[in-house]
C-alpha cells in the first residue's frame, strides 16, 4: 500500500498571484525551507533526475517533494522509493500551478522539517512559465531527443529559469542535437542562466547541478 | 528570402467554442477541405512527420499546412521546403488554438485549393486537448523517448485522439518504452484509436499513416 497522500488542488482565489508568490517566498524564508519549482515538457525526464538529486542530497537536507499531476499518481509513488517525503498533488486537468495553489500543495505536504521543497510542475513548455508559485528557484529540462531549437519557440520558459538541466546526453549520438547551437539560443534569451549537461539515468553531471543546489539552499539561509 | 506569411492570431471572440468548431466543419465539408488537427509534447516530432506526410501524399492532394507557435517561424521554414502551401501562425503565448483561432489561420492560409489542410497546434499536452478546433480528425504523436506512461499522465489527450502516432520507434533499443504497456493504457482511455507506431526518420509506417489518411480524406468527400 503507498503511505503518500493525494490532495485535489482547487483553483486559486488570489487575483494577484505575483503578490501572493512573494508572500509565499517570504514566508519560506523564515521557515528556511528553499523551494525549486521544477518544470519540462512531458517525457524531459523530472521525475528520474529528481530521484538522482535525492540520492546525492538526502544526507545532507531533508528534503519534500510535490508532484503536481493532472490525473495519475505515478510519480508519487517512484518518489516514495527514495525515501524521501513526497506528496501528490492533482490539478483536476489545470496546466499549470500558481502560487495560491502551490500553497495548497505545501500546507499537504508540511514544511516545517523540510530544508528543501521541491515542486514538480504539470510537464508543460508555455502555461507554466506565466505563473510564479512562489519557488526561490525556477529549474528547467530539455532533454536531447527533443531537440536544440526549442528554445526559439518556447522562449518565456528558458527566459525565467534560472538554471537549464539537459538531460539524456547518453543518447546524443542518436539525434541530431547541437549542443553549442542550443546554448546560444538559450544564453541570448537568458544570458545569466546557468547550463548544466546531465544524464539522469547515468548520473553524468548530477554532481555538478546537485553542488549547484547545494550553493542556492545555503545562501537562501544565510 | 521567405516566401510564407506569418499571422498573428487573435483571441477568439465567440463564447460558445464547440458551435464554432461545428460551424468551421459544416464550412469545411461544404468546401471539400479535410482539417487534420495534429497534436503532441514538444519536440516528439510533428514537424518531421509532416515532412514525410506531405512527401507521401503530395502528389494526391493538394495540401496545406498551418503551423501555430508562440514565437518562432522555424517549422513554416522547414515546411515551405517540401513545396506545401503554409503559412504560420503566432498564438502570441497563448498556450493552445480553439475554433475561432483555427478559423483566422484558415482564412489566412486560403482553403479553396486545398484538399487536406493540416494544423499544426502548440506542442502542448495538457490545454489543446480542451479545445475542438474545428478540425475533422484529431491525430497526436507520442514518442518513444517520452515514455509509455504518458496515456496515464494526460489522459484527456489520448482520449480525444482518433489515431496516436508513436514516433521515434528507430531509438527504441536505447530507451525503457514498452510499447503493449503504452498501448494498453491507449486503448483502455479510448478503444476506438488507431495505433501507428513510425519513424518519420526513417520512414518506417509512414505508408500505413498516408493509408490512414488517404481513407479520412476520401470519407470526407463522399
Amino acid at each position: 500500500m503507498e503511505g503518500f497522500r493525494v490532495l485535489e488542488i482547487k483553483k486559486s482565489v488570489f487575483e494577484n498571484n505575483d503578490r501572493e508568490a512573494d508572500k509565499l517566498r517570504e514566508e519560506l524564508k523564515k521557515e528556511k525551507t528553499f523551494l525549486l519549482n521544477l518544470m519540462s515538457s512531458p517525457g524531459s525526464g523530472k521525475t528520474t533526475t529528481l530521484k538522482a538529486t535525492i540520492a546525492a542530497l538526502k544526507d545532507e537536507m531533508r528534503i519534500g517533494v510535490m508532484e503536481a499531476d493532472i490525473d495519475s499518481d505515478v510519480d508519487a509513488a517512484t518518489i516514495e522509493k527514495t525515501g524521501a517525503k513526497v506528496i501528490q498533488l492533482h490539478t483536476g486537468g489545470m496546466c499549470h500551478l500558481d502560487a495560491g495553489m502551490t500553497r495548497q500543495g505545501l500546507e499537504g505536504l508540511g514544511t516545517d522539517n523540510v530544508d528543501f521543497a521541491i515542486l514538480e510542475n504539470v510537464g508543460n513548455l508555455v502555461c507554466p512559465a506565466e505563473f510564479d508559485t512562489g519557488a526561490v528557484k525556477n529549474a528547467m529540462i530539455l532533454s536531447v531527443p527533443e531537440g536544440h531549437d526549442k528554445p526559439l519557440k518556447y522562449p518565456l520558459m528558458f527566459s525565467i529559469c534560472d538554471v537549464l538541466l539537459i538531460n539524456k546526453i547518453d543518447v546524443m549520438p542518436y539525434f541530431d542535437f547541437d549542443l553549442e547551437a542550443c546554448k546560444q539560443y538559450v544564453t541570448k534569451l537568458n544570458p545569466n542562466i546557468k547550463i548544466i549537461p546531465i544524464s539522469a539515468r547515468t548520473g553524468e553531471g548530477i554532481e555538478e547541478w546537485a553542488e549547484w543546489l547545494r550553493q542556492q539552499v545555503k545562501a537562501w539561509n544565510e
